[in-house]
């Protein structure tokens, strides 16, 4: 695997994205900003806790990086981009108190600081925030796909809370938790770049399809590093998926052959959430021995190919070399 | 004061709108359930769970009869009551999470049956079938409407959680909180109605006014009913706002001429938690010492008469009546 640089390295294609659309993102930055101040002091607190810590942005820069590929020069997916990341970070905060997180970004998650209660309200404040932004815009073909994923996260999420602690998860059931619960939000993001464009034809299906299979291959990454990271590159705690009990892709590809041992062992340590300190390690050594983070990384790079295939019917140019980069990174990140 | 009536018997005004619009409500139901529906099963059950258990339907029959009484015929209106409705439970199921509610409309709470999790998740999904269902009705306006007044709740609930325990909290704070987290929810359901007709002119406006006062008027009651109720009329436990030390009308116009040694007692009931199990009694009887319920009902009553203004500026007719008795019958319930 090569090796992948943090977000700030000045090769990392998404800072490189960042870069090319440096005028773009700070007009949705100053959006975000000014969408999440409330006469109730405590929400641009906490919303500005969790922005400030950053994120690697990737959803509005999809955003912005699919209306510009479409020749599109106006200010419209600023409101657009700024929507997308405020139903994200909503997730995101909702998220981090049904998993009981601990950490998110590299700091002490929100819940932890600001408490349970105020995570899920300044949730439901930025995801409300999201629609009048769309509705400001006034697209309802935008606002159609950004209330779908919406709808489709939720039920992903849901989704991921019975799949929990099940060892009869099947890989297809994990597909669609992470279909609904990432992908989704990556499709839709995508999508809408074209529809604002104003391009007609199949554009904004390429796009969603782009979207779609990237957020797929971003996501089993993600899942592959929550047990192969190295603890000081990753902004979150390395085994966060093993002492939660989720089932994700590493695990379920070490299932399928498992000896009765390591069956024995997991229903133990994921399915009864009975653990000490060391099985995370013999965690790493079963998912090693099946050879399951190289064949997860395999899956990755399987979607972010079919991700490739949908990009190359968006015209040629520099951005979307930048992100046929993202796509490469995305499988070769190490963080 | 008169002798209320549960909801289910034929003199209660609320039941006698749901007669009169006793089609339109069945085709809103009909939409409700068919839109609660998803592949993840814990969804139908969660929500149908809290939708079967009824409530008193108040807002979908709110934007109902504004419509109606402006005489627009045609189905747009069954969309929009039954997206009403879902935003309502969507916060009814965060507030249970928020409160560690234990009963809701007479029975077990949903975060109790189904767990917190589920509870943050499936109203995140009812909150985004609420707006599938404005942008699919296409008017932008309501969109407007309703995603500011989404937006208006969660800050309402943000402030709610810091006034909470706080004994400096003022008269105006709490009315803010329930102008916020209630009366704003009640307003847009109203406003919308003459939108949807395509009434011209101050119609909207004045729907809105009407809505926005009956909804502090409703408020105020449920608040004083926290504490004035006979338990088995209420649907929920009473003291509910006192074991969570949250400052409402009656404790807060108790508190304006309080000795010191009722102050203490607040102080240590409410304030701090420290509470023993007299101490509901004791706070019921400092309450009638400083006829506090009645005076929070005198408040409810100039609400209610400010929002009978607004109503007499519509179309006469049994409609008006009827909302006109609801007005009546709101701060007169006992429950």
């Amino acid at each position: 695997m090569q090796t992948a640089r943090r977000p700030s390295e000045p090769d990392n294609p998404l800072t490189r994205l960042s870069f090319l659309l440096a005028d773009d993102m700070r007009q949705v930055n100053a959006l975000i900003l000014a969408n999440m101040q409330s006469d109730v002091r405590m929400i641009p607190q906490l919303a500005g806790y969790l922005i400030a810590a950053g994120g690697k942005r990737i959803r509005p820069l999809l955003t912005l990086a699919a209306t510009r590929l479409y020749g599109y020069e106006g200010p419209r997916p600023y409101a657009l981009a700024a929507a997308v990341e405020f139903i994200h970070t909503a997730t995101l905060l909702h998220d981090d108190v049904v998993d009981g997180s601990e950490e998110r970004r590299g700091q002490k998650a929100a819940n932890l600081i600001f408490g349970n209660q105020s995570s899920v309200l300044v949730g439901d404040f930025l995801f409300s925030r999201a629609f009048q932004l769309m509705v400001a815009d006034g697209s309802l073909d935008v606002l159609r796909i950004l209330s779908h994923a919406a709808a489709v996260i939720a039920e992903g999420e849901v989704m991921q809370l019975t799949t929990a602690n099940n060892l009869r998860t099947t890989f297809v059931e994990y597909e669609q938790v992470i279909q609904a619960k990432t992908a989704a939000l990556f499709a839709a993001a995508c999508e809408i770049g074209p529809i604002v464009a104003g391009t007609d034809g199949d554009a904004a299906a390429s796009l969603r399809d782009f979207g779609m299979n990237l957020g797929l291959a971003f996501q089993i990454v993600d899942d592959v590093l929550d047990y192969s990271a190295a603890q000081e590159k990753l902004g979150k705690t390395v085994g966060d998926d093993f002492r939660e009990g989720k089932m994700t892709a590493p695990v379920l590809l070490a299932l399928e052959n498992a000896s009765v041992e390591e069956r024995g062992f997991w229903q133990r340590t994921m399915g009864d959430l009975d653990q000490t300190p060391d099985d995370l390690r013999t965690a790493q050594g079963i998912l090693t021995r099946h050879d399951a983070i190289a064949k997860g990384i395999g899956l990755a790079r399987a979607y972010a190919d079919k991700a490739r295939s949908a990009l190359h019917v968006a015209p040629e140019g520099p951005l979307r070399e930048l992100l046929d980069d993202v796509l490469t990174f995305t499988v070769t990140r190490e963080f």
